[in-house]
Parts: C-alpha cells; sequence; structure tokens
C-alpha cells in the first residue's frame, strides 16, 4: 500500500493485477461486499486485469486506524 | 459523454450518479457484462453513488466508431 495525497486528503492506495477484466472485476465485487458489510467504502478503479483500491475517511479527510484495518482485509481477498 | 484527452489519448468518459455503494456497483457489473459479451473493455471508477465510465481504443491509442456505440450502450444500462 502507498499513502498518497489526494484532494487534500491522506489515502491508502493500492493496485492488484489479474489475468484478465472478469478477475479484476471478481475482486472488485469481492471488495465492495466488504466495504457495504462495513458501511465503509473505498474508490475503486476497474481496468482490464487491474483494480486499484484507495481507503480513506472521509469525514476527517484522512487516514483513521480503520482504513489500515479494511486494506490489510482486501489483501486477505485477493489470496 | 465528454471528450478527454488523457495519457496522449482521445477517450469518451461520463460520470453516472446513484442513490448509494450498491447500486453504483451492480451499474459497474451490468457495464463490465457488456464489457466482456464485446471483448471491449472501459475503465470504470466506483465510488460511492458514483461510477464513473471511460471508452477508448487502446490498439489506436484513441476513439473508434465502436466506443461510441459502447457509450451510448452504456447509457442504454443506466435508464
Amino acid at each position: 500500500w502507498q499513502t498518497v495525497l489526494e484532494e487534500g486528503a491522506s489515502k491508502l492506495k493500492r493496485e492488484y493485477k489479474f489475468k484478465n477484466f472478469v478477475e479484476a472485476l471478481a475482486f472488485t465485487n469481492k471488495v465492495g461486499n466488504l466495504a457495504e458489510s462495513e458501511d465503509h467504502h473505498p474508490d475503486i478503479l476497474l481496468e482490464y486485469g487491474k483494480a486499484t483500491v484507495t481507503w480513506w475517511s472521509h469525514n476527517i479527510k484522512g487516514l483513521h486506524r480503520n482504513d489500515f484495518i479494511m486494506a490489510a482485509r482486501t489483501d486477505g481477498l485477493y489470496e
């Protein structure tokens, strides 16, 4: 994960690689389901063979402990 | 749809609004299924209540007639 500063907020960002579009879309759904279950939602950029996930907390315009937990759980979905 | 120039390629980009994350994710899947069925894949940025779709043709680094057709079909999935 990289820490990036975007629009004045620190964010956690990681790119995940896949064989094709379908696998990247399946991962997007896994992350989306996790997000919905925790009511905490990342941005996900879906591209061919690639999904880039960005976590941060809108309310504090930055990173909360929870974002690091969600990042680790996102890694768990990739394995 | 807006025509944008990104990384040296002309692209068609449109942002679609939704009530929440789940609806934006459902739309992402609809567009993803269309993309897979046509073997032509856009970028999709999924955010809370929002999905931004970008079409272009990688092989010509720009816009082909097919991208405009896919854009119109993407609109059809939104209605």
